[in-house]
């Protein structure tokens, strides 16, 4: 990423030594207004409104420390620093083609009661949001330490609608919940879900973040962090009664948070606030808040489009093992898959079940499963790595490592360098199971830790990386810009589980909840809305139009898109199968057209480096009209669209796979009320004539 | 190491699938008896006796498992194998040429009642003891499992004279306690040490193995383990008042024991029973019961003497860390340190303190402590290594993990790259602190698989190893000659230590316990027993002669010894010091001359490939006599030997550092009364003439 210097400006407003007792900071645009007060008790609050509109009452801050055993919740103000901050951006890639970074900080130096442990407090207040962070500087008779808890509030302003799935410390694979704050029952959600490997429920009470929440006044409030680096996730505590949120950090073996040693800094805790739904998902805040790319030279990263044979698994077709007899990964299938991607465009193909180990990966806690190198024998790997450089196609990686950590981390030096040796530069990880070091968690530090060092573990040789069952991202693809994208959410695939599945209005909600912090490996395109066509007895399906599965490639952001379903599948409908094959992976810009979570989302966006425009809009399981105007497009120009809509008599549950292709000219006077169905969407591919 | 194949006899005795009640084998001597028995519940028992006098009384066997949660004590006999072995194999270095290995070998197949899981247990009587262990066969309902508990019992026949250190999952580094065994008092024991850095006490009854025993008929008993893979530690719990023991396993991060899979096997339990004290130390028993070399080409692997600067930085001379301005691990210095080794012909010099890290490697559970390949500005690691390997001189490389195993997993094949490309290839391994993975133990299995795979490693890169701090040996070094030596007990730096120190009996006891598994790396070889040249105040002190030390180099076998002190206490007496610079570390035979554990000890070894002999004998804090018979030596052969003995007025309190030197002509008629001052010892070399 590069920063634009003629925009960039920093000014010290002032600096000061007095104990302040109230202070307030304005967002650049003064909507948004952030009070700090220090109480008598040395008790230091934040409270947050926009427009006048209390959003977050006064809430409290503080650490409760391990070791040493202190708590840090009553201070002295030293001094403050205040900024203002404004430079625009280039991402490598993403969803527009340059980002602007404006806010106003204050920055508390606090020194806390009694134990004189200096702790500064850093808030930054952008036109969309605040983010704040706590930061341990170095001091002399404080060095290293260890996080019981971490003492942040988020005391909310009123009972706000509430998109919520349990807090847990294993699986951010929930179907979402959406009720009254006051309605968080937490437990009974987490148990009805019959279909997650691993989980470890925190308490009736405790919920996730992205936690996105809606205030009875109609603001977009979303509570998140950013920057998670060297810390636990957090996860929040809702106090119902009292409308209040509490951080919870993701403990360790031994029931630590963090080891951090000074200078120390937590993630940011975001706050995005917005008086309009399609303002959070344009939202820069949280990327703004990560540190810029660490990558000198980006080259060699580039958004990818992909297919892969896991849905052969999934479905029932095929098995990742090989000792069942019908081996997906085998060579000649392989091939198949390999020329489909060449036919059709595509940049690389995915061959989970290529290694040794598939026999016994899943559900023992057993460390040693996977090496990383050992393909199995019915898996050529040169002839197909030949097979592909030969039709220009990419073969992707899978490292699964069944939640063993520590064995992926003594490897991942040979498996890295097997992947140079093999020309292959994109790797999926996996972590289904039990975490090792055992004890540790999903979302604990260690492996906040571990994540972040496959990252720059990849930077070193090169290799593109997305991560499966990892913590939930914080925008850290700002900083390690290889890391194309994560799962960590509910994704396309709980179509094929067996209990509970997917909503209809599931994707109307995750670029709320879970996309807020990083592109998310989805794996839309199902063309195929009934699972059975391997196992009879399967009754699971696809919620969703065939169409809406289209529209998802433009409202599901991300730089590694695949298309999920089977290749005879795809060919099932070819010219539905054209959109895929033309909608791109990077953008130049982005237009949320219109959104309200848990609904309904229309996009645009314009192709990086072309003239070319995309739009996705889908809903949930209700019919309904979305008006585009196409005003986003620029003036006097002709442009060529393709409308891929639900069919008139479509809806996702009995005729899902009926849509209509129509072609119309549309210029920047254009506006299209697009209809869809129940549980429906469409996706428009507009061209330059 | 090579099998003998000529003397390599295995005869199937019998196998019966009848559920025999009560089985009974005899050592090949018949001296020792085991008896089996079923009860009429389905426990089993064992029992031992050596010449008809029961040394154990029938203790049960089995397993507490916590997955699938199932208790294996009652079991029926599905089928017995009985089977005799004989055979002569050679280490690839040790303290004799070659080891017979004659054991008769009974395997009861077991069936659990009811869970029907199978089970094997496989006993061993040797001439010298009895080892047996429990295997899980393969079969079709059991895979994986994890243990909650190991229910063997080692219940006594008598209240043995007990040497004994407390139960401790992070450390073996206590002094021994010499009771009853009903006097065992592990926490007050415990609780009186100062000076170890990590306690993880297990309570009053825990005790450790090795476990040295005497009864009051005089028979000797020592309870360890052989064999220790891929299974954590086995500490024993007494229960004095019913004289028993059962085993208690070092749990994990979660409280479990061990994660297995079938076929599975644990370590071997093992008993040497003996009538007489030297037997013990003469036992190969542990070594036999380990599996043979893993490495085929082992002319890469050296027994070596070397120096080091260690005792600089115990002594205050210098630090570790670079920080403090006196640097130990400076150019100038260790230059010094090669000329002294290089003109006293030892092998190598270790190094300590020449990487970066060590202003901040201890006590903070910190994990990214070191890197293990970046020297220190002052060390200039070429120009050292091109001095060295000009006088002949070796560097031994130091890994200290601080305790942090992921840390040195994740690094080490960069750390152990470092030292082939610099042709360093010794490593001495380190684990001060609290483990990482947090919540580990150093006696927990997922470290015991670290150590074993730090050897394997080193296999992989042609790297001999010696481990600190790490889980004491249980026999590895057969199976990995490449491993030669652990420290894994109370050392010779102790006597560095502020408080307890070591006793004047201490290495009386060690060979008897510590040293059954495998070397220690003891350091012995300190010529200056006031301990204040470098700071005044300093109060402790080595509480041995000059003599004994000297003594330590045969006593306490180990094919890495060092030469602990500083070059400038050498250079005091050059006389004495000939003895360590003649003294070899590898043998062709050893007698154990004479012993009792607590008292004294006296050895004589042959060195390897020549005709030359070595004599050490030590004692306790009282002052004796030991006559020796050198009917060791060949008929009609004339030696010259060099005793170095304590004066006549040295004893280890008030003059410590006085000893005589004498010449003597030997043959294999000759007797000598050694006279041994209190704390005393007195060391012979022996060279035909």
């Amino acid at each position: 990423m590069k920063y634009l210097g003629v925009f960039m400006l920093i000014l010290l407003l002032y600096t000061t030594s007095l104990a302040q007792k109230n202070i307030e900071i304005q967002s650049p645009s003064t909507r948004i207004k952030l009070g700090l007060a220090l109480a008598s008790n040395g008790s230091i609050t934040y409270r947050v409104s926009i427009n006048n509109i209390t959003i977050l009452r006064p809430s409290s801050l503080g650490f409760k420390l391990a070791k040493p055993a202190v708590l840090l919740n009553r201070f002295a103000i030293t001094s403050t620093d205040s900024t203002e901050h404004l430079d625009t951006w280039q991402p490598v890639w993403g969803e527009t083609h340059s980002i602007t970074n404006h806010y106003k900080e204050i920055k508390l130096h606090l020194k806390a009661v009694p134990s004189n442990i200096l702790l500064d407090i850093i808030f930054r207040v952008f036109n969309d949001g605040v983010g704040f962070r706590y930061e341990f500087p170095e001091q002399t008779n404080f060095k290293h330490f260890i996080v019981a808890d971490e003492l942040t509030q988020f005391n909310l302003s009123a009972n706000n609608k509430t998109f919520w799935i349990p807090g847990d410390y294993d699986t951010n694979e929930y179907l979402y919940n959406t009720t009254l704050f006051t309605g968080i029952k937490a437990l009974a959600a987490a148990n009805k879900e019959k279909d997650i490997a691993v989980k470890s429920i925190i308490g009736d009470n405790a919920v996730q973040t992205p936690l996105m929440m809606k205030t009875p006044e109609g603001i977009y409030l979303n509570i998140h962090e950013a920057a998670l680096v060297n810390y636990p996730v957090m996860h929040l505590l809702a106090d119902t009664p009292q409308l209040g949120l509490t951080s919870h950090l993701t403990p360790d073996a031994v029931g630590n948070k963090a080891y951090l040693q000074t200078p120390a800094k937590t993630p940011w805790r975001t706050l995005v606030i917005t008086e309009k739904a399609t303002d959070v998902l344009a939202s820069k805040m949280i990327l703004n808040l990560n540190e810029p790319s660490k990558i000198e030279h980006t080259d060699w990263i580039k958004p990818q489009k992909f297919i892969g044979m896991w849905w052969e698994m999934h479905v029932g077709k095929a098995t990742w093992e090989k000792s069942s007899g019908k081996h997906g990964a085998n060579t000649e299938n392989v091939k198949k898959y390999i020329d489909f991607a060449a036919n059709n465009g595509f940049d690389g193909v995915l061959v989970e079940g290529w290694n040794e180990g598939w026999e016994d990966w899943f559900g023992n806690w057993k460390e040693e499963v996977f090496d990383f190198v050992t393909p199995y024998a019915d898996y050529n790997i040169d002839a197909l790595l030949a097979y592909a450089k030969d039709k220009g196609v990419k073969l992707i990686m899978h490292h699964e490592t069944s939640g063993s950590a520590t064995n992926y981390e003594r490897r991942i030096d040979r498996a890295f360098q097997y992947m140079n040796d093999k020309g292959i530069n994109t790797v999926k990880t996996g972590y289904v199971g039990k975490i090792i070091p055992r004890g540790e968690h999903h979302d604990s530090q260690w492996m906040v830790n571990h994540y972040n060092r496959v990252a720059e573990k990849a930077i070193e040789y090169k290799i593109m990386l997305e991560a499966h069952e990892s913590a939930r991202p914080t925008g850290l693809h700002r900083t390690y810009p290889n890391w194309l994208a994560n799962e960590a959410a509910r994704g396309n695939e709980f179509n094929n589980a067996p209990t509970l599945g997917l909503t209809p209005e599931h994707e109307t909600i995750l670029p709320f909840t879970r996309l807020m912090g990083g592109p998310m490996d989805y794996t839309p395109g199902f063309f195929r809305m009934q699972l059975n066509q391997f196992e009879p007895s399967r009754k699971t399906r696809v919620r969703t139009t065939l169409a809406k599965q289209l529209a998802l490639y433009v409202t599901m952001y991300s730089p590694l898109q695949m298309a999920g379903d089977l290749p005879e599948n795809f060919s099932r409908y070819p010219d539905a199968f054209q959109f895929i094959k033309d909608v791109p992976v990077d953008w130049d810009d982005t237009k949320v057209l219109d959104a309200e979570p848990g609904d309904y989302i229309a996009i645009a966006r314009k192709q990086k480096g072309k003239e070319s425009w995309f739009v996705g809009a889908i809903t949930d399981e209700n019919a309904r009209e979305i008006t585009v105007h196409f005003d986003f497009l620029p003036k006097n120009q002709q442009y060529q669209a393709i409308i891929y809509r639900d069919a008139d008599n479509a809806n996702w549950e009995s005729n899902p796979e009926a849509y209509v292709i129509q072609k119309v000219e549309l210029n920047s006077t254009s506006v299209l009320a697009l209809k869809l169905a129940k549980g429906g969407g469409c996706a428009i591919s507009i061209v330059k004539l």
